[in-house]
């Protein structure tokens, strides 16, 4: 398969175009979402629905991941990833595999609904997880677009994924909120990879793998500047696979929770790595959980177990 | 000397209330401050002055933070610090007494005269630094009171000390900008020391020495929150030196950069540290260059060299 997005090829940042659509439907009165919504994802790369999930569907979704969180006997051994030191969750991953309610949360209208809208076709789950970013010393992650990482390492030939993130707990811009930056997923940035023996001129920086540089960092803020979306916990953050994204470290007392889940286009499922050797494994870049995610009316059923 | 603010003694944190004034001068007419912000000042243990500094001026410190960035060989060696990896200059300390501007800066009455009615006494520099927080790789300062250390370590007496930052660069919410709690100057945190071989039961946890215990943190952002001043470059931040702030980290292409010094009361100068051996260096805890100093009025000079 043509790679219309080489990443980690060379000792030189490669930086295109994007080639896909960012919205795969057109916009009409019946669209999931306001026609005002719709130009800002396309713009933007994402949006944000503060309050989206009521008090009663939260209080749910709280008590069901704390009952996840304090059952770690009961879940898929490689799923959990815990604190070196404390032993505390850090993530669960496939989320939506071991537990019922997050399943049909995945499945709610307002999620894979709209990402069917969105990426104009059926979807399946890619990866889910259920994130505890600890307050005190929640860790930072550093500037990356997802596809680059699904494209390198897992195999995703396009971009035709979304991720959707609903915040289980406020997001303050205090205790480290996703930043991200908008109009950069029209561009994709492919990283220096392994570095090889000839490299030295380039850099004297260790550039860790699937990393963007300083430069392409440093133009793609000039040119688009970033934008933190904070609000109260029940909001849904739905950003494109493309679209450059990190949190700073959290050192406020507040942790910071989101229930997180991957939609791909069943069109756009994995293929062979385009910059790695093994895929990664399942709980992170799905290959065999691949259903159509049946989108289930809001009303139809409730949120509960 | 009686020791009113015990810290690093025992396996246990032991929290006292303030046993000292906040402001030494009453309030009046002809005070450099306005009563709200004489009052806010009081109440929470800082003030911000946005734009306290016009663009002229702010233009003279610019080239003089870039001329002495640049001309490492000509400032004492260990008021140098360079980033590990890069080598670029991350602080330079004793920056008054390596700077003619930086001195005046430091004596002008929107500094050193404010230093002088907050403490109610003449003042002399016991430390002073240029900071560049650099972006992309900007580290965290996690939370800390400096009188902690500065009594700890330094042997400061009492709480009649204060720092003032003069922004050069602006800050924003994302560029890691100090983060205070407000109300907390009128609490001491003691922390727990160098860990004895009985306190396995008290943490599990690492505790770094002068670092304040979780649950102390806890209960001071539970009862106070915390605030994140922003402004543009020229921008003064006034505040107490038994404040709690820390900052987190700065993963945007933004760097940060201040001028930064501390105003101690001449009455106040340092004795013997009250919980470390050898005092630190002259640089970090002055105890040889404790001059007054002389208040300069801002139009008796301008602020150029």
């Amino acid at each position: 398969m043509h790679d219309l997005y080489p990443t980690r090829k060379g000792t030189e940042p490669d930086v295109r175009d994007r080639q896909d659509p960012v919205i795969y439907s057109r916009w009409s009165e019946d669209a999931p979402l306001t026609q005002e919504e719709y130009r800002s994802y396309e713009d933007k790369g994402f949006l944000f629905l503060p309050g989206l999930f009521k008090a009663d569907e939260l209080q749910i979704l709280l008590d069901e991941s704390k009952r996840l969180r304090t059952s770690k006997d009961a879940l898929e051994d490689e799923t959990l990833i815990t604190e070196p030191n404390s032993g505390d969750v850090r993530s669960i991953f496939a989320l939506h595999r071991q537990s019922a309610i997050m399943h049909r949360l995945a499945s709610d209208e307002r999620l894979a609904g709209l990402a069917r809208f969105l990426l104009g076709d059926d979807v399946y789950i890619h990866q889910s997880r259920l994130n505890f970013k600890p307050g005190f010393r929640g860790k930072e992650f550093y500037w990356h677009s997802d596809f680059e990482t699904w494209h390198a390492e897992d195999g995703m030939p396009r971009m035709r994924a979304l991720s959707m993130s609903l915040l289980l707990t406020d997001n303050e811009p205090h205790n480290g909120p996703l930043m991200l930056m908008p109009g950069s997923h029209k561009r994709f940035v492919g990283t220096v990879g392994e570095t090889p023996e000839d490299n030295y001129k380039s850099s004297l920086k260790v550039q860790e793998t699937g990393t963007p540089d300083d430069e392409s960092l440093t133009r793609l803020y000039d040119d688009f500047g970033l934008e933190t979306p904070t609000g109260p916990a029940g909001s849904l953050l739905i950003f494109d696979c493309n679209t450059m994204h990190g949190s700073a470290s959290n050192i406020s007392p507040m942790a910071r929770s989101n229930a997180f889940f991957v939609f791909n286009a069943v069109s756009n499922k994995l293929v062979a790595p385009f910059s790695a050797g093994t895929p990664r494994p399942e709980f992170v870049g799905a290959r065999k959980h691949v259903d159509t995610v049946e989108v289930i009316e809001r009303n139809a059923k409730p949120l509960a177990a």
